[in-house]
């Protein structure tokens, strides 16, 4: 039994690569990733092409929740789903949106995989940053510069103050889970006319913000901010 | 005149983006940047399977060097080459290892290359830290953590003491460029059992190393460290 983790990249389906489109098309159950039944996925819709036509689409909730105990269930749940589907079909694949590895929903619940005693593959996909910055024409990082990503905390700075007081150039994650303390700091560090926040970048709902007037309170889910000093 | 700048990945063909493929199918010339004529190109080996046949390669030098001015008359007579082939073939591709946006040697020209005239549009690539984090089955984050991307420099220390004091997650990129400063600081902060080091990451060529002896003094080029500390 074997799995495939997928990241299909920020957005676009161009962003996905080769071996994800590959393996998508040769899969022949893939898992999908909600936060409740029936809800649309941004995944799914980024992956939908390459996946293919005979493939059994399989939802697996991840409710939002911050109780471990609870948490572990859930995964432990998901992960028999998992395999008991993979008995039938030997190999099957699951999408998340960017590059796997990052901040993703697969990598939660990958121990709970592998106690089911599935063998699993990690395949990597364009981050939401590399993207960011490639659609704003800047380097993420050059020369002897450092790059921090860090994710918006909603209950602690995360140092964010120090971030940016060090590094030249910063990327945080998941900026909607605390717009009040990102602009306390981009205040803070007169920074307030080198970010640029993208929401959806790459694909036709995209749009970018750059006036600290327009996030103050109210940053959109599925967005990433790239500060640059210089 | 249009330049496409193409991040084709960290070594293997199939983790080319689907959007770099199509533009190198579609690319009447392909610029190869290489530190001395005639030098064999990773990038171009990656790359090769994905360009149309008819295309034409460029070879445009970069040699290692740290004089800012003769850096700026190098970028500046590869920016004019590139200028004077675009205006027979109105677009081009130039590739880079990786990931455009991170330490690619094309940054280093994009001003000078729009100074030319040139529209420039970048596609992001899998990062050899997406790739090496992938293939060793591990996260680069989750939760909460954070995740510093340091390049090893020559003159410096980068701070990496700090680094290492403060991030979950560190990368250190072209690690080759100062393995003792790297190995002082590992020892110095107990994460001897905590790296992984991978020479050309998903590769026939690929070499993982995790014993501290085996990277003193000896870190291979187009290599990529990663140090988690649980």
């Amino acid at each position: 039994m074997k799995l495939y983790s997928i990241g299909v990249g920020p957005g676009n389906k161009e962003d996905v690569t080769v071996r994800a489109a590959r393996i998508l098309g040769e899969s022949p159950v893939v898992f999908v990733p909600v936060k409740k039944p029936g809800e649309k996925s941004f995944a799914y819709e980024i992956a939908r092409e390459y996946i293919n036509e005979e493939a059994e689409i399989v939802e697996l909730c991840f409710p939002m929740n911050y109780d471990m105990e609870e948490l572990n269930r859930n995964w432990k749940e998901n992960a028999v789903i998992v395999r008991e589907k993979l008995e039938e079909t030997e190999t099957g694949a699951f999408i998340v949106i960017g590059d796997v590895t990052m901040y993703s929903t697969y990598m939660y619940i990958d121990d709970a995989i592998k106690a089911e005693g599935v063998e699993v593959e990690l395949v990597p996909g364009i981050t939401s940053y590399s993207k960011v910055a490639s659609l704003l024409g800047l380097p993420l990082a050059k020369w002897e510069e450092g790059l921090a990503i860090v994710p918006a905390s909603r209950d602690s700075d995360f140092d964010l103050d120090e971030i940016f007081e060090k590094f030249q150039n910063i990327v945080v994650m998941k900026p909607s889970h605390n717009p009040d303390n990102i602009v306390k700091n981009l205040k803070k560090h007169n920074l307030e006319d080198k970010f640029s926040l993208i929401y959806k970048a790459g694909t036709e709902e995209q749009k970018v913000y750059t006036k600290i007037e327009e996030i103050e309170n109210k940053i959109p889910y599925l967005s990433t901010m790239l500060v640059k000093k210089k």
